[in-house]
């Protein structure tokens, strides 16, 4: 497949609830009128077919995996994405088996399937127990190629770590791409993330010389508010577009890969990695 | 060693000459002002006994090296740091038989010597023409006890690699700090890599956990500008003090490590970690 010199990029910012056909009509509506505005790649918050469950650890929570031939959401999706003619990853909870995974599924333009990527990274903490729901993700880190540029899926927690942006990079990614559920923190009211949240992902894009985006969700569920501040930086860490901390909506940039690219080349990042030094990275 | 709660940590930003006695003068007239604060360990910027001389290849710059044990601004900077009894960290154009470094010596308070580091990542461009002296340092990532905290070392270029910040925090560093000489670039008027510079070592912080600091020159050498812009940034990223792009000078702050350490072991990343995915971060 040969490297496309731009890709129109979209990113979807809403409110969700526990109404999974409320979620996916707002979504929906929110991705056809990206593609309307020229998107081509739309990236969606976390798990958005539902309210933003690992705040609480409930047993009954786990009845809404499903095998992923089989989920409603990824269906649906798939649908909408033949119809747009848009490639969107899709964040969804996996049941494998007696497995469970925090999973992205990436739909193709004609709705076809071009891949999975699990989780890499789980977290753990008040209002966020996903250590209770998912299994670490076992895909290992992977790019996608599709018509309009390769891309590097990472979820939410995944941004924070500067090992899984570099090894998208070095897989050959052309952007990457973080579906997120991010907000207050229910037992330190006192923490806000926000801003080290959008700087460890600027430290990405400007270490590997790569566009970076994040889609995160709105609004209030039981403790917690979602701060939104979705946001799409280039190769340098310059936001090309921004969502508000409560506003529902989606931009659409064009990122102009081929000058990344060639940036990634000039800098020389890649050139004078060490990888020699780099064992205590890997160590057990 | 026991781990101190705080650090009373200075930076220093000079312009810099041809003229080394000139260049110490300043330097170290600003570290005495920065000890008089309360600093207990001062970073001062890269190779400041003279001028920027990677701006060009010339073969007469490789004289401004000579061997640790009679380098004369190391022996100046020992007399110094007894004097004031600080630690500090000594960016120098070091000779080995036949090898060039670009190194850093830590300095302890008493003069003594407490290690040494050869700057692993070595940069190429116009106006940044180190591959032409400096051989890519052999000591590996290192991580020095003092009495007032365990300082992650890097120099310059190395503030760019997410693996280097990574290595060090693994390795139990307190604090990161980066001599450097970064300005304008001689053959790129538009480029200006402040504020990406800024962002790469501001992303370490928040995905280490950990306070960062850099000293930068400032002031016109041939055909570059010295953007200064030295700083220091808390755990979260927050600027806890910086200095202007053209302004001489000193900064001293109290970093709270003990807090630091706390929000490191709570933010989860460290336990979060897939080592047996990162594999190809340590390809040849």
């Amino acid at each position: 497949m040969s490297s496309p010199k731009s890709m129109r990029l979209g990113i979807v910012q809403c409110a969700l609830g526990d109404t999974t056909a409320a979620n996916l009509l707002r979504v929906f509506e929110l991705m056809a009128s990206a593609a309307e505005s020229g998107a081509s790649v739309i990236l969606t918050p976390e798990l958005f077919d539902g309210s933003y469950f690992p705040q609480h650890e409930r047993e009954s929570n786990f009845a809404r995996a499903h095998p992923l031939d089989e989920h409603p959401t990824l269906l649906a999706s798939r649908e909408l994405c033949a119809r747009l003619g848009v490639v969107a990853p899709i964040s969804l909870f996996e049941r494998d088996g007696p497995h469970y995974y925090n999973t992205l599924v990436l739909v193709g333009v004609a709705g076809e399937l071009l891949g999975t990527y699990r989780k890499s990274h789980i977290p753990d903490g008040p209002g966020y127990e996903e250590k209770f729901y998912f299994r670490p993700g076992n895909s290992g880190f992977r790019v996608f190629q599709t018509p309009f540029g390769a891309l590097g899926l990472g979820v939410c927690w995944d941004q924070w770590f500067p090992e899984c942006a570099r090894a998208l990079t070095l897989a050959g990614a052309d952007v990457l791409l973080y579906p997120t559920a991010i907000g207050t923190e229910p037992e330190e009211p006192e923490l806000n993330t926000r801003d080290p949240w959008r700087r460890a992902m600027q430290g990405h894009a400007v270490s590997n010389v790569i566009p970076v985006a994040a889609a995160n969700r709105v609004g209030e569920e039981d403790a917690m508010r979602f701060y939104g501040s979705s946001f799409i930086v280039d190769q340098r860490g310059d936001e090309l577009a921004s969502l508000s901390e409560d506003e529902e909506g989606f931009r659409v940039v064009t990122l102009d890969l081929a000058r990344a690219r060639s940036e990634r080349a000039a800098w020389g990042f890649f050139r004078d990695r060490r990888p020699e030094l780099y064992g205590s990275l890997t160590e057990p």
